[in-house]
């Protein structure tokens, strides 16, 4: 086989299964396979138990998850003329699409305490590992269940931008009320206004876990005033979202209904 | 009569009243009573003081309640070929319906203990018990009225499974990424990735009861957009209900209307 | 003036005004503001010092404000058969109303220390007390503008009541699972069903105090599923509510609508 | 150039900007960036080591902020006759507008303290403090993007009062009973009605806090159906939004499909 047909052959196997070729579906199940298992993994790892134990095991897992998925991004690098045969530069136009991002994101960790590692501290490395967590975004290509949630939320978006920056507006506006307010009397709690930010989070969104709370009363008046706006706050997206399905969900019936508009007597098709 | 006779006899009793037989609804009030005396033991029966004051009593009403229940149960199986005539094994496929097999979950908790006499511990025998509540939805065999919602639950299914999925993602995610930050902190409140996820399902439904909380800014950050996007996902499930409902609400009102619509050119009723 | 002349006279007065009797409409503004003053009585005297100070004048306000609400209601039965023309028994008819019943339930709790003197404990009393505030009631008589809302909640009544009704199933089922759980853990904080109730209806109305919680896994891993159910639970009645909105509003646009709708180039009226 | 040439120049480019005019956008720039930069400040000068630091910086910024928004405050009088060229009193409608009110609001706690030295105690100073959040309103002039939640709320505007005055009734009600049954076992959490009336918050609003909650079986009976109906109560704020998202993002969809309706009869295109 010549190197262009290895190439072909190569971005059948990874591009998304249709149905029909062997090789591609197994090389879709190993991955999804691998992403779940790889998720799994840092769950038991968290274990103190079971990572001491099987240190060598969950190390190796590791080594060779983040080598097969090193092979499929040189791979869908390799092959991403074909995915984007009319792009002058179809190598850094894949790279930088979202899911390449994403796939990047997710074998970084890896290499990264090898290029820094005099920042070897605990917590960095930590965080660091967290981007392992993007691996789930790779799942995201291999399902068009999602499709309708999705859909929802991308024709709400913009909508839904706005009140989340009506939601941080009206928060950073109770924080600074609950601050001034709560401040001279409790410093511990409300030491500035980033920290009673927590407290305006945790009212907002009706979590309260009761660990910060105002205790004089012009803080509780203030405080019963922002959880009844809070109510309305939350029904804003919550509105979005259901207008946003409605909106879908009858579009879709109507289309249905369009196509089989007669008069049963006549025959002429109703508009 | 007959043996044939008999069985459709009993079939009849304990088939669905449709209001012409006395028999039939006298078993099917007296079935309906039972459950509820049943459900009302259980909560009674959890005061010690009553518990042990009536043992006997709760005891003899236990033995009464799954006499009863038996016996409706291997009726039911006896005159299975009356309900499904066509079928091949029609007691196999009833004692397989779910029905039946709640019906056998909510007297079996009587028997286990003598099956298994070993296993006597207080603990197991408890939660076995817990298979009594199964009784209940022997009720859902007589509502009609439940119709509606469960409509709505059953055109919403899928969605609400996906939304359920995500829902779900969102929380491991949640979950990793606080034990990620709050482990070294609080190594007693996240201990490992299942643990902390009692904090992240708390936080994400808002219930918040303040036993488990982030006190790190970077855990108290991450847990702000947790919530926040928490709003949106608890969104999620109440907009497909509320589209569902809408939708199943104008569809009743759509039918209503189609009997008064007639075709603008030959003006014969539409179907 | 004859006794029939008068009569007419004071149920023109109580009915409620038209907008063209000057008396009728001091009156309405009166009982209102004797309802709002009460409201606020019953506020202001639940602060012991002012209690202590302002006794006599709470009482006086007290036994005014009983005295014209029972003159009030005295005067609704006498001229109840103006309201009831056609009515056999107008005056029992009108004591048995819902608006009449209110009104008595308002003023009972004055008489009824007389009547029981020897069940003068504080708590009774004080329960009996609450009735007061029964009072609100009689505000809905000059209450317009709840009328949307009214509307809503009746088409949904039936509904709501279902959901209701399986909220409540939902709470039982968790409260008999984490007795069943968590009581051999925590006796004092779990020590029957009902208690435990008290932690089911926190817990699934997301409102999660804190005083009571699961500690152990399996408790925590009940108490997981039946938030994430909670959530369910809680979107249903929302759902209800919103699809009614939504009926009730497009009803009204849709009558708004079919009275414009003509061609208007050949005038003829659009179905 | 002439007086009236200056006027119509600054009244140019104090106005909205509308895309051609240089000045105008520079000056609109300005404006947000001192709003935004104010915002921060005030955050930033919460934490106690930056405020004692920068205490310099701060005041020379808050002087700098406080002049602009004077400048502009009076420039927009001065030009308030050409905005309103018809009225006979153009300043004192402009000062009374709702904008020029809150921009007052914005620079006045700088001018208070020299008026009313003798009041200078720190908590009334902090208080006054806040109506410098007001800027915020000031960027709401320049955001066209609100549009559609804006639409929504004033849409639902007067549905929204009435529930929240329904809210605030349940809240009372709730207050008031909770206050009868709990203050004689908990005089310190529940010692008036106002008292109480933070308790009814926390709880209708699911925020649940738990600082105050019931601990009698009376109490919590009552606390549970007050939940309950919260569920429901917090459900009518959701569905008025929703049904106000549905109705005007629907109003929108008709709109455009109006654009494509003939008249089936004449064949003509419907306005």
């Amino acid at each position: 086989m010549s190197y262009a047909h290895i190439r072909a052959r190569v971005f059948d196997i990874i591009s998304k299964d249709d149905g029909s070729d062997r090789a591609s579906r197994t090389f879709d199940l190993l991955i999804m396979a691998l992403i779940v298992l790889s998720i799994v993994s840092i769950v038991l790892e968290s274990f103190e138990a079971l990572a001491a134990k099987y240190a060598a095991t969950f190390r190796a897992f590791e080594v060779l998850t983040v080598a097969v998925f090193t092979v499929e991004y040189l791979a869908r690098i390799w092959t991403a003329d074909i995915l984007y045969p009319e792009s002058a530069h179809p190598r850094l136009k894949y790279m930088l699409s979202f899911m390449a991002l994403m796939d990047l994101l997710a074998i970084l960790p890896f290499y990264l305490p090898f290029l820094s590692a005099e920042t070897h501290h605990l917590r960095v490395v930590r965080l660091f590992r967290l981007f392992r967590l993007f691996r789930v975004f790779k799942l995201g290509r291999y399902f068009d269940a999602l499709h309708t949630i999705l859909q929802v939320i991308r024709v709400s978006a913009s909508r839904l931008v706005i009140s989340m920056v009506l939601c941080f507006s009206v928060m950073l506006f109770s924080a600074i009320i609950m601050y001034t307010v709560e401040n001279p009397v409790q410093p511990d709690q409300f030491p500035n206004v980033i920290a009673s930010m927590w407290w305006a989070i945790c009212a907002l969104t009706t979590v309260g876990y009761g660990d910060v709370y105002p205790i004089t009363a012009t803080g509780r008046f203030f405080a019963s005033i922002i959880s009844l706006v809070g109510i309305g706050i939350i029904a804003i997206p919550t509105g979005i979202i259901t207008a946003g399905f409605s909106s879908v969900l009858s579009s879709e019936k109507r289309m249905e209904e369009e196509e089989k508009k007669f008069c049963p007597y006549c025959g002429k098709k109703l508009r």
